[in-house]
């Protein structure tokens, strides 16, 4: 259904790009947005737009920051040793939640899939190369255990191996509260793989 | 889960204020469009400014429009002796694409509900009663058939019969293609209470 108002209109066609965002939804958001008040729209637009103004990608490790280099890079308390390289920068907040973590990060920028035409020149591969000096003591590949994300981590296992460094792989396991009988067969044997003595 | 980035949370934030997006949907948005190139940020964030400086409610219908009256108010070709009058301006645009109607609206901007702290005065009944002169021969209710809904239009009807005027409602029944053994037992009386000879 169309609107005889073509601001109607636009407004739902650019909100329908956003991710998981169809014409119904969008229609949804522009009729609230008529609703409410002009400042509450126009604060909603600027905070789009400062994402543009403000926020860019660190220097060193690519998580998105407002600082370059971003306060992780920076940090006094982080441990300069071990790199922890993800796939987009929610991974680092992912991580950062735990509190457990206190080395730095790599955001590779996605994963190796050929077939969506992503190959290594497209992620922040050879800057985390340029980052593996004498100081770096681990690298911990951490990309999502998916078939994408084994294979990025098992190429850049390849590729670190020459820099005699110790590189990890996150573990794959049975997710803490879930139950094994659910568990699908490749979680399972990966789970059993990697038991270790309790 | 928190970005070191305030522009990124504000985002985030002014995101969910939307119906139906979570903080986990807003932070997809956010991501997509740290992504994507600054002009199509910019022409999003305008869209939605644009929305509060070019749309406004015709003064006589109270449908959206960017022009006061609004195309279908003015329209040579729509019949001014009836007047449907529906909820919501997305209404108007449903009606409109069965191209059956060639008459006036009249958009009450909401339904009566006392729950909510919504009575008569909240909604552009006055504005309603005012239109009824003697060029109007038809007035059709085409609030949902809710309980809100039905509650409007027997309140409306009440109104509207001072002004001498043939007062109709949609009908109720069996939605076209839907199957009579799934339908509830008040739709399902509604239709024979609607029947028609064929």
């Amino acid at each position: 259904m169309r609107y005889s108002s073509e601001t109607v209109e636009r407004a739902i066609h650019e909100l329908s790009k956003l991710p998981g965002i169809g014409r119904k939804s969008a229609q949804r958001h522009v009729f609230y947005l008529l609703k409410v008040s002009e400042e509450e729209v126009n604060a909603l637009a600027q905070s789009l737009i400062d994402l543009k103004i403000k926020v860019r990608h660190c220097s060193i490790c690519f998580n998105i920051t407002e600082q370059d280099p971003c306060p992780i890079c920076t940090g006094e308390t982080r441990s300069r040793s071990i790199i922890c390289v993800v796939e987009e920068a929610n991974d680092v907040v992912a991580l950062e939640k735990t509190g457990e973590y206190k080395g730095l990060y790599h955001v590779l920028g996605g994963v190796l899939s050929p077939l969506d035409g992503i190959g290594p020149d497209d992620l922040h591969i050879k800057e985390l190369l340029a980052r593996v000096d004498k100081s770096v003591q681990e690298i911990i590949i951490a990309t999502n255990p998916s078939t994408e994300g084994e294979a990025t981590a098992f190429y850049l296992a390849k590729l670190l191996k020459p820099f005699n460094v110790k590189i990890t792989r996150i573990a794959r396991g049975i997710p803490v509260g879930a139950d094994l009988e659910y568990a699908d067969e490749v979680t399972l044997s990966r789970a059993l793989e990697g038991r270790v003595i309790i």
